[in-house]
């Protein structure tokens, strides 16, 4: 990369950020889809259950019995939580997708100035 | 591989495609004989307890206790899934050994075509 | 490197060992504290369940049922161990800190002696 | 290594594959001694409960209320497998350690005849 003028290196640069960037949010996205699928399954376990079906929670290396109605709340909360997460992650990996696309066309204009 | 003909460096690249579908059906396939073995050793000793032994069921961090029946048609099932997953992935398996085969030889008459 | 006088070699080579050391003092700090919390977060969760709700204590592969007295006491004593250790983990981190930014001190009037 | 005599490099191959067989033996007994541990731990929170203190044994995502004094037996026949399994591996560690050590011999004074 040493031939290429220094405006297009910093170009290049500034795409592997962002890059970087995009691949960090889509782990991000991936984990809390993951805990959100978690909860959901959990929801609908202790939704399917018996009434009187006795339930606990798992907090670190300790069980607690815990309410029905209780847990349910709070996986819900929790839920929402990571929906809140997620939709908040899209919108970042959309910007970021953008601002790639944007840069990559910029670069080429640079790359091939006939074509521009 | 610059001074391989053409023909054999596309065979070549077949031959890498193909290793690498193999890997990553095998890598599913022990993924899911790990999930056969863990229903298998759950419902073996669901069967096992005593008629009136509580049973939960983990899902998520949650913990609902279950009736004995109703979990051991759940593990039965999931067993049946996972079995079905498996043979489908030992199939497409073969499928890509035979393929892997079958190119090997081609290319090796391909280099050796004196031999042919 | 080959080029480097033996006196700065060997001051590189005692910066990479703390840089290492460094490195594994924090992973270790960074694993106590995920235990803290996990800790921290059992401990409320028992001290929030009403009087009478039954608790249990993972202990490998079995569940056992406690007192919620004892584990109570169980989970503060494993916290205050954790405490402990992040603090003499802390006091390392620092302490090699130290001796970081003081060869690299060292280091840059070495190689820049006109400046010293 | 493509001017060392066949011989020493046979030597040489022959070394890294002992070592690559300890790495893997010393690897396993890792394992087997968490185990180990685990099941250890599980067996004095066992034997520490109060004698009517209800018990679960974890079996995949499952789990279901055990008889203490089972428990106790399976627990103390898992730490027995474990125990031997462990001690296999350390007679194969040693055999390796033993081998590892012959061949290196051989080979320096294969490599220094004037001082054999």
């Amino acid at each position: 990369m040493g031939e290429l003028p220094p405006q297009v290196q910093n170009m290049v640069a500034q795409l592997q950020q962002i890059q970087q960037q995009l691949q960090a949010v889509m782990a991000q996205k991936m984990q809390v889809e993951a805990l959100l699928k978690e909860a959901s399954e959990a929801l609908e376990e202790v939704q399917n259950a018996p009434e009187d079906a006795p339930i606990f929670k798992v907090a670190g290396s300790v069980l607690v019995k815990v309410d029905k109605e209780k847990i349910i709340k709070e996986l819900q909360e929790k839920k929402e939580t990571y929906d809140v997460r997620i939709k908040t992650l899209q919108r970042q990996e959309e910007r970021l997708k953008d601002r790639l696309n944007e840069l990559q066309k910029k670069l080429q204009s640079m790359l091939s100035p006939q074509a521009g």
